[in-house]
């Protein structure tokens, strides 16, 4: 279903002893539904959350309001957030963040196509990013932000 | 990507002012993915847990340990607390969860394609049933367990 082989990604997470988790705004659960269909994968996939409003971003993972309020949902700030948030709130070494504007149409004054993504490992520096999609429309931006996030998982694992 | 007119879901919680979380275990983000594929769906979704380990469930939505121990993860009274847990830790209304055995192979002594839906609903008692899809392999279990849990949102909501 995706272009990114998961199937070397779990196996390099589970090689390293490494959980997962994953911290969804725009993609709504496609990244972890995608780690999620291969068999064996409970021995890596820690837990998804799925925050597709403000107030879930807050309650489940702890982005700050102020970060809200200065940034805005889809930022690398709020990407930051997330990912590091998914690792203090599940017992996951590896996490990975994805927050943007899948369309159609834009929102917070940035374009359709724009998503942040992050990237929190424990003991590493937390990773951000900006990719502009473009006004790809829906299917299409939300399928290249999970293959994006996957892609950040897979570089993140020891061969 | 589903079976179930899921436009016609998200209008009528819309229409109903009702909002919907998810707990998901076996189908792993599906049911939510499926969901927000829609353009418009942050009116309607609120968040989305995927608990795919018994921690999670546990932390997550406050599922007791004691009916894990007692009924195993894939058992009506699991999807029951899952589903009040997620209406209890967000601000839904309506929530569904999913909790099975996607395969290959079974588990817990129990056969794959055996899959537990929970349904709740503020202000109405809640809904468990058992599904029995069989050993259809674990893309069709886990497509069946989404298209079932959406069919369940869709029922409970006023036409």
């Amino acid at each position: 279903m995706s272009g990114i082989d998961v199937t070397a990604l779990l196996d390099r997470a589970r090689r390293a002893g490494l959980h997962i988790a994953t911290a969804e705004s725009c993609t709504g659960g496609m990244v972890i539904a995608a780690l999620t269909d291969i068999p064996g994968s409970s021995d890596v996939v820690e837990r998804g959350f799925v925050t597709y409003t403000n107030r879930a971003k807050e309650e489940m993972l702890g982005v700050t309001r102020a970060s809200l309020d200065a940034f805005g949902a889809v930022s690398e700030q709020v990407a930051r957030e997330m990912a590091e948030g998914a690792l203090t709130h599940s017992t996951a070494d590896l996490a990975v963040s994805i927050t943007g504007i899948a369309g159609p149409g834009g929102s917070e004054f940035k374009p359709e196509g724009r998503v942040c993504f992050g990237l929190a490992m424990t003991g590493r520096a937390t990773m951000t990013e900006t990719m502009e999609f473009g006004a790809l429309g829906r299917a299409n931006v939300r399928a290249a932000s999970r293959d994006h996030a996957l892609g950040l998982l897979l570089a993140a694992l020891p061969a």
